[in-house]
């Protein structure tokens, strides 16, 4: 049955008596007094509308799809909602609460910010030491391969390491937990927004994405660590705020405070600092990294707990590098956690620095809108390919990896060999064999290194740490750094899409990095600043703009590269680097969010939406379904059955000929009185305790669940349902005249997930329409009123 | 006339003629119709309110003062609109911008951001040059009467100085400008969020801060020039976002853009994250600062806009430093943009450890808990004191100053004095004469110094960095310790009251470094770490305790510290004083709010909000003073005469015995329209373009001014206004079934100055009552409501 035929008259009592409401519910279109049919409300009302108001056209033009693709499939996406439900049982809850209870609710907020902390760094730091240890070896044996000029058998060799690998990953990720792949941080941020991307943060997605992360990164791809573990420390924060996944989970009474969109949401903001504060060990980076880039609402106590988090999260990585000092963590343990310390190197700006600094910016605004351009394209191709099916998706990935191995393993031979430098050479330094280091000896003779060796056969984050270090400005020659650049911008395009757990900052960062002193190796003239702080900022350049950050890449990079001294300069390239790249197009993460179909709601709303009413936009939906406050239970269940709506106007009618808005209800609760068939036999208002002694709140909390699970028989069909201790009498309304933009604004700055509209004439129905998310997205909007979309944003 | 009487009922036309309206407002006390008399509205509204509703009873008991504090002077004190008036003459303005108008605008709003962070890095330099002259040249002539034992001479030279900058500095703020007393970053704080404290960020204030600043740090007074830079900053925003100052003030077209409360708010944040970056040389703890307890609203946009700012300080300070370095800026130049750089110094944290920094944290908890407490009561002694009048004002601050003299000069002269360590001496290190350093000598011998003086007798910010100071642990006695600590404490308490601008972050960092210091020394068989950094976690903790931040505080230590190893346990300090501090009472800058009575709406509503409706909370309260869609200008001029009131609600008659609520006017579109004379001698509604021709948006966006000043015949007095040009349709409007907690929230995150509030059952009239920022302070509400008060709030 269509959505948009599914209604009945809330204006008429439901009397009928018959087995069959379906066919009396499909007669109506109408849900609330018919404006065409005036009289009924008892007032003249026509002449009012037509005086007052602009023509209201009734053309149910505006469609919003609710669905998007997740883990590459399309899925159904629900709404959350951080609106305080004021009905009568939530009222006595709270009310019931004790001191006690109120004090074990704060203690344990922290305690599972604390919890979310610790679990995120521990995890983080035994990633780290397994792709270590994994590559590590990998490494060794195949560089020993190739000093015995074994060449096929090393090739063979770290090719099919690689592709095991990744095999293990991308299986993984298929079979168990298609939305692990790729980073997370884009439906975080969506969840943050308030969209609920189904098994997004369950057990089985953080599971997935701690092994394939593992695998991703060991198997030597273009990819990260940093974006997953955010989605990781996501993942801790909703388990942990949930007791746990489904049938295991726990349903300890203290829990119950938790099981709500707000606490939850608060938790995933703390998880998903954690996990930035762990990928890039910047506790303050991370917290301004959820506030810039993730979060929606923020508050100045979440501040503090998000930074607790992120504390606990630095105290155990560096507890865990003060374990691993004595090489008690196998090979290279301690490497993956310091990306980059330059506090040694001295900076000492010139004016002439100016030229090539903000030339690295525009570059980087340029390049980063470029990749993001490019890397769309890419997406809604591997869209097509990962639609075809688990076999598809896993021959992708697969196949990705043997050309990166490929790359990575052959274009080494194409450069020639580079002497060492006498002092180097004589301290050891160079060239190394069989450890991380500079100078990569790989296929040369004693005394040379080959420098894209250096680069290419180590971890990405080694390979950062070589190309970001400083004093070093002789090291790489341009044609290496120039082959560098090259393949990792195809690398960097053609993975991020494959269905492995992946990130996006590393790729970029080592683009930039490249970019960074190529462009420092070219203006040697008018360089005076270390080759390897032009690598810093070219990555910082990059990312500012492919990510349009810039507070909390700053903050990052500060706390990556501890040095103050750096930060004006790299606060004028990103700056630079956002504003070029913004005049291009948005953001990677929305556009990837907008490749998903995920509901996002923007902060600013667009200027043309100050020409539209919300009267008109509710005027192009198909009319709201209301209830009753009395309602028969053949029509609740006909409601709910015919419409996938999560909440439903509630309608009073006190007197015969007067309609007025009670409030709202929500699916999830009519969905609990009928599991619980608290049902009436006559039409009557119940008193509160009767609803009180049967729901608790943890009950009413649960979700929905399906309208099919429950069993009826007809004599409870045509019973009655008091609807008066379930409804929100306060949700928030608008009146019909005002703005679409001010409406976007409200609806967002108190995140809601209904909005109803009242009309500005009272006596023509209590109720206009009702806006949700889908809604008040410009996109929708445009697609009903395509005559606005000739006026463009202001910034 | 008193507030409450002054009203006229909106369900009668005013159409009596005469010319004395007074007598005819004072005879009715009902706005609306009247609920006791349900009939007038031709509905049986009686019995549906007794049945649906909790038992209003009209008890006027909500009185709320709009007078606070304003530099000692109680002043009336108006709210901001931060809400966007869709009327129809707003809506004609913005749709006939032109692209170029937009983008001019975008420029705009960048080029002020520039600007702002230009002028403020301009002027902190400018400051910090004068003052660091300055005593140094006062320092060094009386540190030569020492020498020379002319004891009595270098007192009376000393306190002498001292006296002259404190007399300039008070009489400049007595006289001028008196809300320059005091740091200005509370009321920047009421300012963002939507309190107008008068005279706050003018021309005079800009002026009498910085001279006055200069001549109370100078005078060597415990007060620091960080909360005045902070404030200079605020100052310059307004007075750039309005083009100047009164009769001065540049009326440039494209200025009009500016023109509002939302643009000027946003600007003033850019300003005080200015100053914070001015005042630490920190630009990330300077957005942090504004974000975490300044600004009430956020945006990802503005953290752009502030962050660009503080990077054009940055630079600015770095230019001066670079100029200054070869000591072409007189005395000392360098000094005072430096606090304290211990980047060299590395850092190993040992279990041991964890005890004596836990107990920096508890103890700066306490502390700062303590000193809130005592401040308070000393504040409340200086308000009595403050206000006899301009004299008492000013023998306070030089009391104050004469105080201050005596301790920093005679002190020293109580500890003994300490032998040089020889390796210093050789270097010529110790002990120092005639320069800034560690190692005064002061009136010991040659090879002796005064540690006491080397504390004592120093510009703050050299106090500070001496005491910071790494790699001495030997070098301060426990006893000169502590009687720095006394002395610090006693004028810390004594200072912050006079009429000086002065700033609390300096004094609590010079106490806080002390009992750090103490602490080590006390401890010093568990510190394993430099006794300077136990200085610096000391400060952090007693500002964290006092000021309750510590997301910024912890990076701004960071920024002056340029140590990254430090910061975990900077947060853990910072987080363990906030903790124990919140525990007592709250920060010092709430409660200074509360003493100058500034209406502070607080971001979290209090739980006992929940259990009252705004129907209650309008009930306590005196009916709302409605007006009609089409006016008599003798009932308007009445209303504005009678009321102080911002907006009134309007309403609408289209037939006999129905009223609807039209929307809200404001004050000033009132005064616009009396000013203008725009006035119909029938009773009709005008065309759009009538009011269009008229009016311009750059008149509207004027402030309302005084009622007195508009001189009307009583011919005008009896024709009429249509109020349709000017009614904002859309305000935002509760159900008077909501609950007070709720409404807050939508209150403060939408930053409304008025919320309507409308009854659930239409019939009874069209609204209920009107709520502005005073009706929801808990403090109020309270007043009305005393059986609430029995709830704690919840964090």
């Amino acid at each position: 049955m269509a959505e948009e035929q599914s209604s009945r008259p809330a204006g008429e009592p439901a009397t009928e008596p018959g087995p069959a409401p379906e066919v009396e519910c499909k007669n109506e279109d109408g849900v609330l007094q018919d404006p065409e049919d005036p009289e009924s409300t008892g007032g003249n009302g026509t002449d009012i509308s037509s005086l007052e108001q602009p023509l209201l056209k009734r053309s149910p033009t505006l469609t919003a799809s609710h669905l998007a693709i997740v883990g590459a499939k399309v899925s159904h996406i629900e709404s959350l909602d951080y609106e305080i439900i004021e009905n009568d049982l939530f009222k006595h809850d709270w009310r019931s609460r004790s001191n006690v209870e109120v004090l074990q609710y704060i203690f344990l907020k922290w305690a599972m910010a604390f919890l979310v902390g610790l679990l995120t760094g521990v995890i983080a730091s035994v990633t780290n030491l397994a792709i270590e240890n994994i590559t590590g070896l990998k490494m060794l044996h195949m560089v020993n391969l190739v000093r015995e000029r074994r060449y096929w058998a090393g090739f063979l060799y770290f090719a099919g390491v690689n592709f095991a690998l990744t095999f293990v990953a991308a299986v993984l990720c298929v079979v168990f937990a298609p939305t692990a792949a790729g980073p997370g941080i884009p439906e975080i941020k969506a969840y943050l927004n308030g969209v609920d991307t189904p098994n997004m943060f369950g057990a089985p997605q953080l599971i997935v994405k701690i092994i394939g992360s593992i695998g991703a990164v060991s198997s030597g791809m273009d990819l990260g660590k940093e974006g997953p573990l955010v989605h990781i420390g996501a993942c801790l924060a909703n388990l942990l705020s949930q007791g746990g996944e489904g049938r295991w989970r726990l349903r300890w009474r203290w829990l119950r405070y938790f099981n709500n969109d707000r606490d939850r949401r608060d938790l995933i903001t703390c998880g998903a600092s954690s996990g930035v504060c762990a990928a890039f060990r910047s506790p303050v980076g991370g917290v301004l990294f959820a506030l810039e880039e993730v979060a929606t609402w923020w508050r100045s106590a979440l501040l503090w707990r998000t930074f607790f988090s992120t504390a606990t999260v630095v105290v155990v990585l560096r507890g865990f590098i003060e374990v691993c000092r004595d090489g008690r963590c196998g090979m290279f343990g301690e490497g993956g956690l310091i990306l980059f310390d330059v506090s040694g190197v001295t900076v000492h700006y010139h004016v002439g620095d100016l030229l090539p600094v903000t030339l690295v910016g525009v570059l980087g605004g340029l390049l980063g809108a470029l990749y993001n351009h490019v890397l769309h394209q890419v997406l809604r191709l591997y869209n097509l390919i990962n639609a075809k099916g688990r076999l598809a998706k896993l021959a992708l990935a697969l196949a990705v990896c043997v050309f990166t191995s490929a790359g990575l393993y052959l274009l080494p031979f194409a450069v020639p060999c580079t002497p060492c430098d006498a002092g180097l050479a004589a301290a050891g330094v160079c060239p190394t064999v069989g450890k991380s280091g500079n100078f990569k000896q790989f296929n040369c003779p004693d005394g040379y290194y080959n420098d894209l060796a250096s680069l290419l056969h180590a971890t990405n984050t080694d390979a950062t740490r070589n190309i970001f270090s400083t004093g070093t400005s002789g090291e790489f020659r341009l044609d290496s750094l120039l082959i560098f650049f090259a393949i990792y911008c195809v690398l960097g395009l053609i993975t991020f899409g494959i269905a492995v757990p992946s990130g996006l900052f590393l790729p970029i960062i080592l683009m930039g990095s490249a970019y960074g002193r190529i462009l420092a190796l070219v203006l040697a003239k008018f360089v005076h600043i270390d080759h390897g702080l032009y690598a810093v900022l070219g990555a910082a350049a990059l990312m500012s703009g492919s990510m349009r950050m810039t507070v909390s890449l700053c903050v990052i990079f500060l706390e990556l590269t501890n040095n103050l001294l750096l930060l004006p300069i790299t606060m004028f390239v990103l700056l630079i680097a956002k504003t070029v790249g913004d005049a291009f197009n948005p953001s990677i993460y929305e556009i990837i969010l907008d490749l998903k179909g995920l509901p996002f709601l923007e902060p600013k709303p667009e200027t043309w939406m100050k020409d539209l009413t919300v009267g008109e936009l509710a005027a192009a939906k198909p009319r709201a379904i209301t209830l009753q406050v009395v309602e028969k239970v053949s029509t609740v269940v006909e409601v709910l059955r015919s419409t996938p709506h999560n909440g439903f106007p509630v309608v009073d009618r006190p007197r015969p000929g007067v309609s007025e808005l009670h409030g709202l209800v929500l699916r999830s609760h009519l969905m609990a009185v009928l599991r619980k068939k608290w049902f009436l036999t006559e039409k009557r208002r119940t008193e509160e305790w009767e609803a009180r002694e049967k729901f608790s709140s943890t009950e009413l909390a649960e979700k929905a669940g399906s309208i099919d699970e429950v069993q009826l028989s007809p004599e409870e069909m045509e019973m009655y349902i008091d609807l008066h201790p379930f409804t929100n009498t306060t949700p928030y309304t608008v009146v019909e005249t005002m703005s679409v933009a001010k409406a976007v604004v409200l609806f967002r700055t108190c995140a809601l997930r209904h909005m109803l509209i009242i009309p500005k004439f009272h006596q023509i129905s209590p109720i206009v329409g009702i806006l949700t998310r889908q809604d008040l997205r410009a996109h929708n909007i445009l697609g009903a009123f395509p005559h606005l979309a000739n006026k463009r944003k202001v910034h």
